[in-house]
């Protein structure tokens, strides 16, 4: 990480236990509605897919090692999925487009309804079916530890769309708000320690705030 | 600019004509009420600011070159101004924290009512009497030339604050979001060719758009 968190680079990628994972999903979860293909190789994240019995929503993610190593395997998984989640740099790096719109529009036309672009201390930018949505980050003083704050946003994403009636690009927003909002609290400890702390209704709390921060139309 | 216009470096810095600029306003001018002071020397700043009457509101622009060249003199028009617009790495710079957030928490006591930090391609960030408001950047397909962007802004931001009838954080929050989707046209022609072409309307469909791409509560 930089001093002030908003860059990292990767020094090593160690896969130890995922070089020789083969994952067998129990049946007791094969018909799982809501299907999240964490960070792991490609074709790992298919063979999970493959044993899945009809899911209504699949995410995934990636990172640039897979996107060098197994480019078309990814161009599969992203082709089966309905929801992507990946990074600014990653966005380019697939599409070779340097324009982040262009590259966006690129990968949507891949497939997945719903394509979530995180930047960071800049916030996300989603395309979906009818446009594109922006939300800035949460304005965080102290930035404690920001390792996991992707894995606590794909979490309180997939959540959010699993307890909602139906899914359509309104509750896709919503539920990317509501996960930044999520995300927000885990870089303020260390681990996970903060996010053991809060309620339902501090995340409520900075879901109002997000929308004051961003709506003309709400205006104090 | 780098090859995706999202970066730009300063090779020179030529005073030029500014070097002996002993800028004179006239007596017809001097009681304007709204004035932007551009980006010169903060000691032409304060020479022009001087020869104005009870302005209603005075907004400024400064740049790195005079931070660390004449930083006291910035400081001493940053207090006298009730409008900064810079971009992140000036704040950063001019208050010494990493942290955006603080920094901008920081200049606001210095004095101004409005502070709007630029962050190019990732948009603008305001911190008003009461808090902070985001605004995304219009997502470009093909910049042509962003040269002058800044100006644009500035000029859409006070131009839409000399025509509302009070000047509220709701009035600044519009007022920024309006001179974006300006802005915004400018970069797609070079010079200002793009915003030869445009209307009124013109603007107001990318300001409605901004509202759509960021406010849950507009849910389409």
């Amino acid at each position: 990480y930089s001093p002030d968190f908003s860059e990292r680079e990767t020094l090593y990628t160690h896969l130890n236990v995922f070089e020789q994972f083969n994952p067998v999903i129990p049946d007791s979860l094969r018909e799982t509605p809501f299907v999240f293909l964490a960070n792991i190789g490609p074709e790992l994240q298919l063979h999970v897919l493959d044993q899945m019995k009809k899911p209504e929503f699949v995410a995934m993610d990636t990172m640039n090692f897979w996107i060098e190593r197994s480019y078309y395997a990814v161009r599969e998984v992203i082709a089966r999925v309905d929801g992507l989640i990946i990074n600014d740099e990653e966005a380019r790096m697939i599409t070779g487009q340097k324009n982040l719109i262009r590259a966006m529009e690129e990968i949507k036309e891949w497939g997945p309804k719903v394509l979530i672009v995180k930047k960071g201390e800049h916030g996300a930018v989603l395309l979906l079916d009818d446009g594109f949505f922006y939300l800035p980050a949460y304005p965080v003083r102290d930035i404690v530890d920001p390792t996991g704050a992707g894995d606590t946003f794909a979490g309180g994403f997939m959540g959010y769309l699993a307890s909602a009636d139906e899914i359509t690009p309104a509750t896709v927003r919503a539920a990317t708000v509501a996960a930044s909002a999520l995300a927000s609290f885990n870089v303020e400890g260390f681990g996970v320690e903060k996010l053991k702390e809060i309620s339902d209704e501090n995340i409520r709390q900075r879901v109002e705030e997000f929308q004051k921060m961003t709506c003309l139309a709400l205006d104090r």
